[in-house]
């Protein structure tokens, strides 16, 4: 059946879906509603329409600028620079941090071709020569491209008298020591804090 | 951004699809070119249009009977009895079987208030009538509900003098003994074969 097919082609290109994940979305969507079906081509279509991204932040919003570099309740001293947009939004669901964000739409990856000056580096420069921010929270992923874009932006920042940190790295709550890899009890043991 | 929420909402209606792996995909959506939502968008739309069920074994087909039913190579003295349609698409797959199939839609649960009148019983018996056919072979699930629908058949068809069968259950091929679950094991055994 071509049409499914052709369907399930598409969808084992979208991530975490392989074939037998494809073709059980493509037989629920043949047995539901059209409605539904009709719901999810319209909202497919129309997401790169009404998302695009923040000029100030670079994260992704429906108003530029994004509702939080606009907020006044967000505290202005302090940036957290991430990798991608979607980290932004993972962030913004803990609830922990009320600062503001920057995209940096990458990671230093000598072995990808990809440098500083493929970063979105410039703009968080220029935004710190306003003077308002006091401290970058380095919030890249805890791996070899993650640590060194930490370790370019701490030399690169601290001369400018902005303070430049990074997340703590250890055992996520709840989980387990045994499971725990070496890197990941080493830096733990490294970060360890006073009760 | 609700474009973003309504799209995630939507596809945790999907099976297999929790609210992380929806997200993944929205981003996907978002970072991918606008020509290839709008192909995945086109076929989402189009996939019911153009399947539909074939009017003899009530399998997915684009065209009505389906290729199994009209093909002429096909072996029309057995038929092969499937809870759903996709079931007829997982055997294809095997390419081990050439007889023709029939689709019940489902299987006799009492507790979920299906009986026998609510399957395609009544059209697997018309067909039979024919006296083309020798015998039916019965691919349910090996689950109660499976077995019970197996059981039914055999009652009802054997005295017609059409042989039934059963797929044989027992312990996967690559699988572990240390794995195989008590009932599939009791199986194996009863169904053991010589060497």
């Amino acid at each position: 059946m071509r049409a499914l097919e052709e369907l399930v082609g598409l969808l084992t290109r979208l991530p975490g879906i392989g074939r037998k994940s494809a073709l059980r979305v493509a037989y629920h969507l043949l047995k539901a509603d059209d409605s539904f079906a009709e719901a999810l081509a319209d909202r497919i279509r129309d997401l790169k329409g009404s998302i695009v991204f923040c000029s100030v932040c670079g994260s992704y919003t429906e108003a530029d600028p994004c509702p939080v570099c606009s907020s006044p309740g967000r505290d202005r001293g302090i940036v957290c620079v991430v990798e991608q947009p979607q980290d932004v939004v993972t962030i913004e669901a803990s609830r922990e941090y009320r600062g503001l964000y920057h995209v940096l739409g990458g990671l230093i990856s000598p072995l990808d071709g990809v440098g500083p000056e493929n970063l979105h580096i410039q703009a968080l420069m220029s935004r710190l020569r306003s003077g308002e921010v006091t401290e970058v929270v380095v919030a890249t992923n805890p791996t070899v491209e993650g640590d060194t874009t930490a370790l370019y932006l701490k030399r690169l920042i601290e001369p400018t008298g902005v303070a430049v940190t990074r997340l703590a790295t250890g055992i996520p709550v709840g989980g387990d020591l045994e499971y725990a890899d070496r890197l990941t009890l080493a830096r733990s043991f490294r970060g360890r804090t006073r009760l």
